[in-house]
């Protein structure tokens, strides 16, 4: 049984929480969150200790799980490597390259399993279409395509403190991208334009975003984003090799199709939102994480993939503000 | 070059017409119809002789194409073997079933093709899809499963010839069942209603129905119709094996598919009418027919078949009338 | 909070225990199984309470989960009557229709929930295609169709005493065409054929079968059902109606759709088996019936309904022995 | 009636003739080839005549329909405007943006309708799609997204004389970039690789493309090309905005799904090559154009948008040499 410490008990924090008591093999040992009223629902709700201080959670338990806002996880991956303590910790890592590096270096030494929350690593269906390339089912692997759009705009608040679309939102697909290519993307082209609100350029921020990527080895990688869908959270990837394609599609509630006198095999719009969409991704994170506590393994997702994530996402915005084809390696914390 | 006698230049007429000029290897060499206008507009259009009566036509001809009333078939087919000549007719032979014996004893000694215009066989999906369960894909086959709904409700004057839903429109899924099945069926359940038009209740006819049939072997087959599905012409049919299932769907006239806050993946409404969606069966129909002529074989849909898809038909008719399951060896003409 | 006493912990018991650990405002209160063993194994998994007897095990709770065999259903029922306790009963409530009326009567005056486990009907497909049914979504609600087939046969053992294919299987169906159709069947007709096992003629039973009812509007309804599909549990309901159709589909476990030299699209076998195709379905299940129990509300799915499912299925077997379209009122217990 | 020259009888110069002697109000006066046999192939069959020289097919004609080899486009297109007559001519008017710029130049003053082969604007999935966004279906149009795999590697000799993928094969997903989004491109990226055939780097070339090109308004358009899908001709257009989606996809030869113990809902490989799945719009083009003759209108897909395409591509040939997203506007001939 792994006692896990759940630091943040917002709307992500809450979604663990819950994935936490329903896993085999985890015990939600307690709860922490500077919003004392966070914390003490949290708390009441699962029936667990409700910490003073992160510090106390953490020392509470066999693992920490991050959920706090991104500026307090690099703080909060050091005080719990200080302790000894595994992690899971949301992405991203922090929203300063220079601040990964020095977490990174912090953690210099330190053994215990640190995994990042990229989840759509886990979704059966992403999963499955990796695997199946992997195996080598549509032969060499040659494109990739990333379709990532939101069903709706965040909020103006959350946004402007959201680091931009490339280190908040695209920051998923790099990760994805480097999950499904099996190779790094050594050159990074980004476009972006605020089509959904066009005020987003008061913040230099885009909504909609195209981004090509190339690997060492020629593999092309294409991902679009919006910040609003229409028809729901749209999450598709398609990979392309020499053999066929796997395209990893979208989910409904149900299955059920409509057929009348303006349209044939019309289903439900797509589920809406990540919580939803990615509720068994989460479910398998957790318990691959849970696994990897219990045996002294390294994660699927390690804190180098929230690193090399956050590489291509700089190389993103210096690629929209230059114009320009960057090689990732010109891209230095 | 095969010289084709079309007899009947209404709304089928014209289409066969159209897929003669356009067929390799076959000439309109003369059309008639007993309704003067339609016959020699067909002519005009296609620049060939409009003759003053059936025979002349047949006379002019190397095979003869009848497509007029129901009525006339037999009559015509008769005409024809007398005068030696290959022919294709349209369906039902005839709405009696001893007209059509009387007529099948008329053409004992006839050697020349024969082939009735009971068109989905050539369809290319229903084919493949009965050629691939012939060729052991999904095992052994055993059920198939036949949903055929016209777009709308015919003219109630065309109804009240019609002989009725089963002789008229579920004919086609009573050959396409015997097609498909690989065997026949030797009883025949079935029941309907009159729904789209209560008042079909007057002709004793009903415009929904449902039937069941059984081979020797114990092969099931469910047969639907309705006069009347929204969303546009509905041509289905599922074959069901030890192994699998295959199943020959729909045709849309694009493939667009529409996303928006209320669908998504919604498609145009089916192709809508026959003429439209059997197209190429039509054509491919016709062409199977040309090569039989020139190679003197038998046709894949011959008199037989037209004989056979009536009995199940008659079948039909009395398994409502009694509420039983009847044997089809108690049909005779 | 609802504490519930689960008799019964075989492989259904097994997935009802889960189910009320995890659903919110029921606690597994104890559990009883004849076989000592799987009543222990589950105790321990779930620590809670293990009855020596199902008198015992009632005694401890609000509302009782019955999953025994079936020949005890019956005798389960009564007792929890008499108890006074809420209950919840796997189907069907007993093979004999003599006895279902029997027990009936036994619970005159009895007024807390008791709620038959079909659960289909709480599968969000199937569910959302019936309730825009009803909101006049397809217009005139004129066919239903089901298709239901099993992945793989029973064993032997259990086929042998489950009451032949329409009391143990199509059970399930000719309730989801209940609530489908809004109105009673009033004629059944069925026919079946032993072609997954052709020995199961021995037991007088079939594995494949086709039923055709009719409503007293006319409506029509066909089941057909197989004990064995190759490409998994294959559960389709198809509402027809005056303005459109709705079709609520199959499950799949992911959204992978493959594309290659020999196909495009090819989607995964359907779930396997009602545990995974209809969890969905047993929560919300489950769910309504903790609802009902707190306000004293009759359920979904009423004792009424089992019994009405098993005089459809008693009307299907004197059809198949007649080969005729057997009129319901003419089954009484 | 529109007597038509048809210069240039290889493969798809046949197509051409085809479809010239289906149309209604088109008539095939007359076909010149170099190749003599080629020419005299398609008379025979067509019965027209067979021209000595272009010249000699042109002075026959009204129209010419220019399907000769692509270094002689620009020639003919001249010679044609000389004598007179409307013209069609395939795509690309020529590789070089020099030779198309002398062309347009030559033509000045020339009002009879030229119309160029981009025959994808007539496909009635694509069209249909452009049309419902054109008419505000989906909102604002934000992205567009085009797939366009070939379905295996053209030979060598052609490769080499192709004047690359950008110029030979992206210059249709140009021409439909510019038909969908309703707005010219002013920058482009484009970057590729031999993936298919390695070799094509001793030509400069690439089989593999990824392109994203921008509109003034903003709007984003992504292109991906590859010579080799293993599945099928591949031609997917995605059309995205502020209320909605629109997908124009593939077609199959029939609507048959297969269901087995490995995969279910398999359709088959798609239609395989231009020829097959664009027939309608082949048809549909040259029908445009006829009307275009007939009422002096101007084309649907003028010399201009020939033009168009190849500056495209010249920018994108630019932007793979240089890594950089660049301004259409540097592009001169």
């Amino acid at each position: 049984m792994t006692r896990i410490a759940l630091l943040g008990c917002g709307r992500i924090g809450k979604m663990h929480a819950a994935t936490i008591v329903r896993a085999e093999g985890a015990e939600l040992a307690a709860v922490y969150d500077p919003v004392t009223a966070a914390a003490e629902e949290t708390g009441r709700r699962h029936g667990c200790t409700v910490a003073a201080s992160a510090e106390e959670a953490i020392a509470l338990a066999d693992a920490v799980l991050i959920a706090t806002s991104t500026p307090t996880h690099a703080d909060l991956i050091e005080a719990s490597a200080r302790a000894g303590k595994a992690m899971f910790c949301e992405k991203p890592i922090d929203l300063s390259l220079a601040r990964v590096v020095a977490c990174r270096k912090a953690l210099a030494g330190f053994t215990r399993p640190v995994q990042i929350g990229f989840n759509r690593r886990f979704d059966p269906g992403h999963r499955a279409a990796r695997d199946a390339a992997r195996a080598g089912e549509i032969g060499d692997l040659q494109q990739v395509i990333i379709t990532s759009r939101d069903p709706g705009l965040a909020p103006r608040g959350y946004l402007k403190v959201s680091g931009g679309i490339f280190r908040d939102m695209t920051i998923h697909d790099f990760d994805l991208a480097r999950f499904m290519l099996g190779e790094e993307p050594v050159e990074v082209f980004a476009t972006g334009s605020a089509l959904v609100d066009p005020t987003l350029a008061e913040l230099n921020d885009v909504d909609s975003t195209m981004i090509v990527m190339r690997t060492a080895s020629g593999r092309l990688c294409h991902i679009n984003n919006s910040r609003a869908a229409a028809y729901g959270y749209d999450q598709r990837v398609e990979l392309f090799g020499s053999k066929g394609m796997l395209i990893s599609g979208n989910r409904r509630a149900h299955q059920v199709e409509r057929f009348n006198a303006s349209a044939t095999g019309a289903g439900e719009p797509y589920l809406d939102f990540f919580i939803e969409r990615y509720v068994e991704a989460f479910e398998l994170g957790l318990q691959s994480f849970l696994r990897c506590v219990a045996e002294s393994r390294t994660p699927d997702v390690t804190f180098d993939d929230g690193e090399k994530a956050l590489v291509l996402a700089e190389a993103a915005i210096r690629s929209r503000a230059e114009g320009r084809f960057v090689n990732v390696a010109e891209i230095t914390g």
